[in-house]
């Protein structure tokens, strides 16, 4: 008798011709996009900083740093490809990697998009609409660009932020005062690399996910219509009516210039705030995007399948909707899971992580013909799944 | 930098409350069992003679014999639940399992499938139709059999027979005299333990699919209207016309009954031969069955969460129909990967299995709206999987 931990950890590069992708983060995107990519005979390795993360419980997973050369070096060995589950990955590490094996989306999507500032400055020369915006590294630039902006405005850092971290509303001149102060306690020598916005009062939050594989095939998901609550992504309603053709037209359209421009390879996802009719950019993501988890149950091929594709060069999948779903993100604690399966049309998605107050663990997708049907399972699951 | 093979490997009971399930078999129906359980924070460990095998690349995978008691011991330590994938796993290992942890389906449920003399004669007992049988164990018992059954008719064995292996059709008595002197002459001197039944002149083959939960629940798929060749698997239709109402509520009232008599819990599939419109129950399988595939997209809930459900005694997802599905089995070797990928609703499982000839090695599912609108992509994917 031996236990045979899994099967790919001779690494070899080709096992009965199965692809071994490797996934730089182990977390929840990573996990879904194993469990797409297994039916489809692909391998996966990960690494990820973190011992016991969500996708080390289906593939071999590499606990090291992003930044440790040795750790780079087993971690690709092998390999017929890497891809990332999330844009904070140090550049570094993607450029390191570059050298020896495919990795997609490019070095210079992850760069843009770890920016906030040349994100907003890749918009503007794509004459894609976006806040007014600024840098920001010492206090006077921040007043310069607070008499162009007048208040409120957003100030927030250029790199790393997230769910909402790392951002100030400045609704007037003593909060300005207020958080200059607070900003050059907190980074003492460390250069000041901030980023004003204007505040933009929006009706809505959209995203589309969009995905081009390698020779620039391209599909796009019908517009997600999100709501956040203290900065976290809550519900994403996908092929619910508030989509107009014209609209989802010019999302495409704003989504494909930018696709172009960097020679995108994978899955992209363009977050808009809606005013009016209005679509302004606010953030892109290289990556699979929680928005668009719905996709697993609520369209013919997932946003998982499709960045697999992708990054493979094989031909992308059309994405048809199964009527209306929405996507409930699982925060904090574990759901009523007899409670979630006895409601008709819930799909549960667990992510092996242990609950802690505030953190994403898993999604719970509802499916309906119509929008108004939606709305008795959806009523369930937000009391089956309260945020805590 | 530490490699971390896969996170149960400490063999805990419970971590973050994830029930550690155990399936004897690590083929493709344990591999599918495994991509639907994750999504419900499930966790599996498998035991497999065979080293390399399809579950192996997502959990952890003991190899070893089913008899050796310390193999099992291994494989029970911690788990919650026990179930198997195919049922000519040894009845004494779930007799063992049975001892320290709950089994599912039951040793009565899977002792009566391992042997179509019991199979039968519970079918009989229940008033199931089902082809004339005799136990055969002598010359003069297959004699005095077919005097009953006439010409043709079928000796099989009574056990361990899968896929058309283990089967005889006897077209007459020369058939007849042939037949006994090659089973005698491999039989040695062991006990000869066959059947022999009625050759059933079928229009065609229908399986339903059911789950049981620990307390009762019970929900049923749609007929699956099947077509072998050469004793395989080949295609299943789920959803298509052909099925009437009257003929779906006949099968589920024998299913139903088995169900309750064996006190059942997990997935059933019985297979049957229809004439006219006569429903002839030909066997049963105590597992997820291969014509059940297409349920992973064809329905609402697949016949894998399901069999979890369950076992777990979670509340069953009522199977709503995604359209008619066709699922098409993948023999041989690896189809026209890009091929497939690039027809419009194709759906493409591989099972990380070295192909060879004859061996099932993935499965393709197509939807559509109507059976008429299969058939252009059915037709596309024959092609790029032949049966090689």
């Amino acid at each position: 008798m031996t236990l045979s931990p899994l099967q790919p950890a001779s690494f070899s590069k080709y096992d009965s011709h199965q692809p071994l992708i490797g996934i730089l983060g182990a977390g929840q995107l990573g996990r879904m996009l194993a469990l797409a990519g297994i039916p489809l005979g692909l391998r996966f390795r990960f690494l990820d900083p973190e011992a016991n993360s969500p996708a080390a419980q289906l593939a071999p997973c590499i606990t090291g740093s992003y930044e440790d050369e040795k750790t780079l070096e087993a971690f690709a060995d092998g390999l017929d490809a890497v891809t990332y589950e999330f844009e904070n990955v140090p550049a570094k590490a993607v450029e390191t990697l570059s050298r020896r094996l495919p990795v997609y989306p490019s070095q210079l999507a992850l760069e843009t998009s770890q920016d906030r500032l040349k994100e907003k400055t890749l918009f503007q020369k794509l004459d894609i609409e976006t806040p007014f915006f600024a840098p920001v590294s010492n206090r006077s630039n921040l007043n310069a660009a607070l008499e162009i902006s007048g208040f409120p405005a957003v100030l927030k850092t250029r790199r790393f932020g997230y769910d909402g971290k790392g951002q100030w509303l400045l609704r007037n001149s003593q909060d300005a005062d207020f958080c200059w102060e607070q900003i050059e306690k907190t980074s003492q020598s460390r250069e000041i690399s901030l980023i004003l916005e204007g505040f933009i009062p929006f009706d809505s939050e959209v995203s589309l996910i969009a995905a081009r594989n390698l020779r620039g095939q391209t599909v796009f998901y019908p517009l997600f219509q999100n709501r956040h609550e203290g900065g976290v992504l809550r519900l994403s309603k996908l092929g619910a009516p508030g989509v107009s053709k014209e609209l989802q037209n010019r999302a495409e359209t704003a989504t494909r210039s930018i696709l172009d421009a960097l020679n995108y390879t994978g899955v992209l996802a363009l977050e808009f705030f809606l005013v009016g009719d209005r679509l302004i950019a606010n953030e892109m993501a290289p990556r699979v995007h929680n928005s668009g988890h719905g996709t697993i149950e609520g369209a013919s091929a997932s946003q998982f399948e499709n960045h697999l594709r992708a990054i493979l060069d094989y031909p992308l999948a059309a994405p048809n909707l199964n009527g209306v779903s929405a996507m409930w993100n699982v925060l904090g604690e574990t759901p009523d899971i007899a409670g979630v399966l006895a409601t008709p049309s819930a799909h549960l998605h667990l992510y092996g992580k242990t609950p802690r107050p505030g953190r994403k663990i898993g999604h719970i997708t509802v499916l309906a013909e119509t929008e108004e049907a939606l709305a008795e399972p959806l009523a369930v699951i937000r009391k089956l799944a309260p945020q805590t």
